[in-house]
C-alpha cells in the first residue's frame, strides 16, 4: 500500500460530486482498495488501450478484484486515428454482451485518447455510469484525466462530440511512464510545461532547471512535478467547471493553433502535445507581436520546450490551410476566435481582438 | 401571443437549471418570443421530423425569426427505425458544416424519437448545447418532452445510449396533434392515462368519462389534461431528477413487458405506447396475482385502455423471448428487475421480488 496522503494530488469539487487524483509510483496496487473507499459498487469493466497488455493491465484487474470487484476486461488498440464513434460502439456492444448496468463502473486505462473515449463510453451509456480513470501516459496524467471532459473526433473536427462526465477517481501512477516511448513522454511535458508557463512561474522554473532529471523520470522531483500539475489543473477544474468562465480556458494555451495543425497535417502525424508546442510558439509570437511579452520570454519558452525534445515548428504545411482549419476549432464563440495569450512568465489571458495578419505572421513565422 | 399565464402548465427544476413547459393551441407562433424570454442567444439549428414539412416547420422557422433568431433547417426522416447512431451522424455533420457553436441551440421538432435522438445530439455536440422541444406528438407531449432523457437504440437494446440533458423551454401546440394518425394518438393517451393509474385517480377518471372528447380533440378538456399529465410528469422529474430515488422510476409502468416486446416484435411493430399498454395489462396481471390489487381494477385499466383504441394483448410472440428480453432492460439492477406495480387507482409502488413464474403466468394471460 501507498502513502495516502502522500499521493493525494488534489481533490476537484464538480457539481457531479468530489474526487481525488492520486499520483505516485505503484499506486495502481491500490486500484481496487481505493475505488471501494469512494463508495462504489457494482461489477467493474476495465476498458484499456492493447499497448499495456499483458502485464500492466493484468496488474490493475488483481488490484481490482483485491478490492472485492468482479471485472471484466476489454483491452484494444486505442489511438488517435480511431478515436471515433466506430471504436465507441465496439464498446458498446461488449457492454451490451455482458449486460452492464447502471450500478457498474467502468475503468479506463490508457493514453488521453483512451481516457476521452471511455469517459464518452461511460457519460452515454444508460445515459451515464460511474468512471474511474488509470491514466497512463504524461499527458492523460497531468491534463486529459482531470475535469470530466470526453470526447471522440469526427472526420470535420477533433473532440466535436463529447460530454462533461467527470470520474469518481483518477489513479496515476508514475512506474506506467517507464515503458512510454521517449516522444510520448515528451508531448505530456508539453502539457506540463505549459501549466507552468501560464500559471505558475515556480513551476516553469523547474522545468528549466531540472530537465534531466524531468525526462529521465529519475528520483522524486518528476513525482513532484506531476502532482504539481495535476493540482493546478484540479484547481482550475474546481473554479470553472464547464468552461464558462474565464478561468478553464486558459488551459488551452497553444491548443487553437495546435489543433489546426493536427488536422491539417492529419491526426497522428503530431501527437498532441508536440502539436501544442508548436501552437504555443505561434501563440507566443502573436502575443509578441501585440507587445503583451517581450521576445526574452518567446526565447525562453523555445528552450525550455526544445530541452524536452519537443518541436516548435513544424513543416510541409499550408498557412492559409492552417488558419481556416482554427476557424472550425470548438472555441470559436460568435464566430471571433478566443486567444490565449501570455502575458509575463507564469500569467496569460484571453483576447478575442487579434488581427488577421498578425495571426498569419506568427502562424508563418513556425513554418518551415 | 397566447396567454401565459393559461398556459403554463409547469416549471421543472433540475440541476441543469429550470424551465418552462407550455402546452396550449397556436403556442408554436410563440417559440421565438419565448426563447428569447430565456435568454439564450446564437443561432437556432431546428432539427423537424420531415413528416412535420413544410408547412408546421415553416411556422415555427418563422416564430424563431421572429424571435430574432438566425435559424437553420434540417427536415429529415426520423423513427423508431433510424433512432440510431447513423441518424445521429447525420445531424453532426449538418451542425460541423454550418459550425454550430456553443452558445448556438438546437431546437427539436416532431415526436418522441425526434426528442430523444435531438436531445442526444445536443448533450453530445461540442460537450452539450442548449436544446428547446417542441414536440409534435401526444406522446412525447406528455412524457418525453420532459425530464431531460435522450437516447438512441443499438441493435442489442432500446435506448442504451444515451445522456441526461434537460431542455431550456418546452412548448406544446396541441394544434400540431390535429394531423396526428389516430394510431399515434391512442398511442400518446397510453402515456396519458398511465400518469393516471400511477398518481392521480382523479386524472384516471376524467379519461374514462370524457374519453369521446379527448380521442376527438374537442374543446378545453384534452387540452387541460395535458397540461394534468404534463404537470404530474414535471413534478416527478423535479422531484428525482435522475432516477435515483423511488419517484421517478414509477413512469416506467408497463414499460418492463413493453420494452421487451417492441423488441421481440421488432421495433416498429407496436408504437412505444401501444407496447406499454399491454406492458401495464402484463404488469396489472403480476400485481393481481401478488395480490396488490383486484380484478376490477384490471378491468378497469382494460377498459379504459380499450376506450382509447389501445391493445391490450398481443400475437405471435413468444413467451420466453420476451422474458429474456426483460432481462437485458437497463432498468434492472443487481441482475433483479425492478416491477412497477399498481397497488390501487392512481397509486404506484416497485417490487424486485415478485417470482418468475407470476411474470410468466401474467405474460402469458396477455399473448394469444
Amino acid at each position: 500500500m501507498s502513502d495516502q496522503d502522500q499521493n493525494l494530488a488534489t481533490v476537484v469539487n464538480t457539481t457531479q460530486g468530489s474526487y481525488r487524483v492520486i499520483v505516485g509510483r505503484d499506486v495502481v496496487d491500490d486500484l481496487g482498495v481505493e475505488l471501494r473507499s469512494t463508495g462504489l459498487k457494482g461489477r467493474a469493466f476495465l476498458v484499456a488501450d492493447e499497448v499495456m497488455f499483458p502485464n500492466p493491465i493484468r496488474r490493475a484487474q488483481e488490484a481490482l478484484e483485491r478490492g472485492g470487484y468482479e471485472t471484466h476486461v476489454l483491452a484494444i488498440e486505442i489511438g488517435e486515428a480511431n478515436k471515433n464513434l466506430d471504436t465507441v460502439q465496439i464498446v458498446y456492444d461488449w457492454l451490451a454482451d455482458l449486460r452492464a448496468e447502471r450500478t457498474d463502473i467502468i475503468v479506463g486505462m490508457g493514453g488521453g485518447v483512451t481516457g476521452d473515449l471511455v469517459g464518452f463510453v461511460a457519460a452515454t451509456w444508460l445515459r451515464g455510469v460511474a468512471v474511474v480513470h488509470v491514466p497512463t501516459s504524461l499527458a492523460a496524467m497531468v491534463d486529459s484525466s482531470i475535469g470530466g471532459k470526453t470526447g471522440v473526433n469526427l472526420p470535420k473536427g477533433k473532440n466535436l462530440i463529447g460530454a462533461f462526465h467527470q470520474p469518481k477517481l483518477v489513479l496515476q501512477d508514475v512506474g506506467h511512464l517507464g515503458s512510454l516511448p521517449a516522444r510520448e513522454l515528451s508531448a505530456g511535458w508539453a502539457e506540463a510545461i505549459k501549466h507552468g508557463l501560464i500559471l505558475d512561474s515556480q513551476l516553469l522554473d523547474t522545468f528549466e532547471l531540472l530537465a534531466s532529471q524531468m525526462t529521465a523520470l529519475e528520483g522524486e522531483e518528476p513525482v513532484a512535478a506531476i502532482r504539481r500539475s495535476v493540482a493546478i489543473k484540479g484547481e482550475i477544474v474546481s473554479a470553472d467547471e464547464f468552461e464558462t468562465g474565464d478561468r478553464r480556458v486558459l488551459l488551452n494555451y497553444g491548443h487553437t493553433i495546435g489543433h489546426a495543425i493536427e488536422k491539417v497535417s492529419g491526426y497522428g502525424t503530431y501527437l498532441h502535445g508536440e502539436a501544442v508546442a508548436i501552437g504555443m510558439m505561434a501563440a507566443a509570437g502573436i502575443a509578441e507581436k501585440l507587445g503583451m511579452i517581450d521576445s526574452e520570454l518567446v526565447d525562453r519558452q523555445r528552450n525550455v520546450l526544445k530541452s524536452y525534445d519537443l518541436p516548435v515548428r513544424a513543416s510541409g504545411l499550408d498557412v492559409d490551410e492552417i488558419i481556416s482549419a482554427t476557424k472550425s476549432d470548438k472555441k470559436t464563440r460568435g464566430g471571433a476566435i478566443r486567444w490565449v495569450l501570455l502575458n509575463g512568465a507564469g500569467s496569460a489571458t484571453t483576447r478575442r481582438d487579434v488581427p488577421d495578419d498578425i495571426v498569419r505572421e506568427a502562424v508563418l513565422s513556425i513554418l518551415d
